[in-house]
């Protein structure tokens, strides 16, 4: 599973950080989903390695514009390259009345079907050939949510000493078990593929949560979950200074939560401008990961536009982007 | 009059062009307007020299995304910015429609008042201290306007010795008719600043068109204007195998126009993304330079991003960007 961030800064874009968006992998480039569409997602995706051809799902978090306001012009971008596979935008009603209007607003149609999906139905669940997706509620000043992503058809390992034991040979059939198909052998025999492979390793999961004040709500969803990427928008001194109405969350606190929950990889992401890189910058960005490090024992990252990451099947990750490990 | 183009691409960003937009100073940097605003223009002004909080008037030439989907963003941010002071919106009804419910379904108010200000209602005519602005109906897929910006309250030169003449000696009355402002004596004489003052120069005035097949439609507005922006989204081979549908205007059509209306500056852009920059690409943005100049004897230029360029009070054009020249 690989992650590449097109979009770091909270609110408004800075000259090094745009507005949040976030490029995921499940297997490899394509086909890949995006969580997010600050505006300019689709400029940031010219200097990545994703194509909008091979996007099979869009999921946004919440409805503000920092989110929000690059969906348009990607959607029609994509039209106007000649895009006919259908995409799935799993959004709040209002995204989907605002992408609507817009179009409606700016003479574009789409060569591909759009296909409306309500992020905030009860139950929701989504899921293709690669990954299962469910979400949690947040609290922020309008419903938000985060979104789990668990990976779906591991490769099996056909259990070949019990195969033999059947008095099965190498053929055909190893293969369809393999794949998880089931077989009828030519005597009539059922072989169910769950009796005779097993799955070596457990389904990566990882968590990308939208904004957010309270990351404890991520309780339950991060038992059994990998990674967690979530919003540290301040500082806690800052944080305290700014009051609670942004309803965002500190390096502190997320810090604290992932701890506590035991997630064992922790990305930082969506910094307010205020924060500089740089050595003569101040505030400057690295206060965000000092404060992060006293409360967090795990792996933590702080994401930078252009990052990627990989989740690896051993469930360590690794940032493919040298400078910032 | 200064302008620096912000985007010069058709349809959509390429990694060195980004989509419309042109920023217009008509008397140093503050105030400005901006005309048209594609998506990622806020990120353009993060590297360009003028501020949203200096920014005047928004007009747009019409409703088509690549011209229009920056504005939610830009108009969010100048809030984020803490902007009170009112600003102008001068565009097609569908533009405001597009505007107001992208803020109302993305949780954004704005901390100043918008006018929303309509460019196709009859006789439009728009000014302030700075310059007056009309606009021209073009011909595109959509209605689509060239805004005309004439500048206004030219400096006045005092007839001194017609002052002297007629014995009013120098003194603050010499200061208000220099302002443009009547004057009554003590002596109950009124002086009106028209006598007594002369302004030495015309005042200049240029064209900013938006996307239009049709650049003849401009002939009546390029009587006294010193300079035409038009669009040249291709060579004229390309435009005919494109064949008429989009409705845009070939290089040669533009210059043939600007030579007939003996416009005496030239600015092409909006060009389509096909056409490449650097000695190996093909086919090549050189094309369209060669290709105007076969059919205008005037000055010209083609835009690049952030080219900045002053038409001079001797009505010259220079482009401050020395690459460019």
């Amino acid at each position: 599973m690989e992650f590449t961030f097109l979009g770091t800064s909270a609110g408004t874009p800075t000259r090094a950080r745009n507005v949040t968006a976030l490029a995921l992998s499940p297997s490899g480039h394509k086909p890949w989903y995006l969580v997010d569409c600050g505006e300019g997602t689709q400029h940031q995706l010219l200097r990545a390695h994703h194509s909008v051809m091979q996007l099979r799902a869009i999921f946004i978090t919440h409805i503000h514009g920092d989110h929000t306001f690059g969906l348009p012009g990607l959607l029609t971008s994509a039209s106007m390259l000649g895009r006919t596979e259908p995409l799935d935008l799993i959004a709040p009603v209002q995204t989907h009345r605002f992408i609507t209007t817009t179009l409606e607003n700016s003479d574009s149609s789409l060569s591909y079907p759009l296909n409306f999906i309500d992020s905030e139905a009860p139950g929701f669940h989504w899921q293709d050939d690669h990954a299962e997706v469910t979400n949690v509620a947040l609290s922020h000043r309008v419903p938000c949510r985060a979104f789990v992503f668990t990976e779906r058809n591991l490769e099996r390992q056909l259990l070949q000493d019990k195969l033999r034991d059947y008095g099965i040979e190498p053929g055909p059939s190893w293969g369809e078990l393999q794949k998880g198909h089931d077989v009828t052998l030519p005597d009539g025999r059922l072989l169910r593929s769950d009796d005779y492979t097993q799955i070596p390793r457990v389904a990566r999961r990882l968590i990308v949560a939208g904004d957010n004040d309270d990351p404890t709500l991520l309780a339950d969803a991060s038992v059994g979950s990998h990674l967690l990427i979530h919003e540290a928008t301040y500082t806690q001194d800052v944080s305290e200074r700014v009051g609670p109405w942004p309803q965002h969350s500190s390096a502190e606190q997320v810090a604290k939560f992932a701890q506590q929950a035991q997630l064992p990889n922790l990305v930082l992401t969506h910094f307010s401008s205020r924060y500089q890189s740089g050595p003569h910058g101040t505030p400057n960005i690295n206060q965000l990961a000092a404060e992060a490090l006293q409360h967090y024992q795990g792996k933590l990252f702080l994401a930078r536009d252009f990052d990627t990451y990989r989740l690896e099947k051993d469930l360590s990750l690794t940032c493919l982007s040298a400078e910032n490990s």
